[in-house]
């Protein structure tokens, strides 16, 4: 797989995919991760790449000129299963998506950042808009990272047990279980017997148990 | 405020913190944001923080030891208004969460990695579970990020124009117009005509046009 992100500060980005699973991912050859800095397809003096809004107000809007240029640039080199736009108003991302996108062959991301990119962009170039959440940030950056976090960890071999990712929150609908590893007693609190007790069957039914409990608790709508 | 985030891959977030709004935000002294290696609170050899789940199963689990001494060591110092699991089973992050967050005085993250962090830290020691949405990632280290990016630049003084955030998507209910900036014309693509008229209240009235029209269209939810 290959993941293309163009940004306007690529290096908020950068320890994220030089640690832990996606920096094995990218070692092992499973994903090959691209940032790109918008700024070096600027045309203009002092590499600017942004602009006032028209018809005024606060912020700062990216210019449709380094984007296109960027974009068409990457365009002649591979086609996309998906060009990306990361936005509070898109699609919101959950775990089904990440599923679908993980089988991708390459996967373009446009981050924005100040107020936004000029809708011209949108409009032309990207084929799905895609939101992490309710919350607004400072950039599309660290919401790149966390699509591209959800989808190279199911890439097979991205993980080193394949079969942790499976017992996973929302893989089967379900939240998970809780976890508990040693000491059995610390401080009076104590590890649930069943867990002690090295019955399979019976750990395997409390485990199933307790997760449709906290879904019941947390999350009733997943259950619906 | 402060934030201080525990972690076993710290380095993973330190280049998200040292640019753009954040990296501002701590340099003017609004915000102090501590990173702290839980590998450092480890009495194992080779600063173990890990062990295998009680009950078998696939995954490592982040033990009670290394975070109880950390969470100790840290509530010794200060008192903090929520010390916060980031957990795909939390609480949905949303933007009235980050605004009730960003007034914090002292916030405290944990994040998880692996399998996840042993059950008996979230009785003992966490007011706040949170989840940034229905996906799992590697850790809860990016989750903290945008958690912490979404809470920082709402600080009075953290972006340049703070009258920026109050247009932002959700700060109404309603998801943002589309924005435009210069060239007005571009490859036969223009920018619509009332943003170029000069007339305030009419664009004013089109940009709400705009917002109630795309929150109809992609997340009738929110108007409920």
């Amino acid at each position: 797989m290959r993941i293309d992100i163009i940004s306007v500060v690529p290096a908020l980005m950068s320890s994220f995919f030089e640690h832990s699973i996606c920096k094995r991912a990218i070692q092992s050859g499973l994903v090959d991760v691209q940032l790109h800095d918008l700024h070096d397809y600027s045309s203009k003096k002092f590499r600017q790449v942004d602009d006032y809004p028209f018809g005024g107000g606060a912020g700062m809007v990216i210019a449709i000129e380094p984007l296109s240029t960027c974009l068409d640039h990457l365009l002649a080199q591979r086609s996309y299963q998906d060009i990306i736009f990361l936005s509070p108003d898109g699609q919101c991302f959950n775990q089904s998506m990440a599923n679908q996108l993980s089988l991708s062959e390459n996967l373009l991301f446009i981050c924005g950042h100040y107020k936004g990119i000029d809708e011209r962009i949108r409009e032309k170039y990207v084929t799905k808009e895609i939101s992490i959440g309710d919350y607004v940030l400072s950039g599309g950056e660290l919401a790149a990272a966390v699509c591209a976090d959800a989808i190279i960890r199911l890439l097979p071999g991205a993980i080193g047990d394949e079969s942790s990712a499976l017992t996973d929150s929302f893989q089967d609908g379900l939240l998970a279980p809780p976890v508990y590893t040693r000491p059995a007693s610390f401080r009076g609190m104590n590890v649930p017997d069943v867990l002690l007790s090295g019955h399979e069957k019976n750990i395997e039914a409390w485990r199933h148990e307790q997760s449709v409990k906290r879904t019941q608790e947390r999350r009733p709508d997943l259950l619906q």
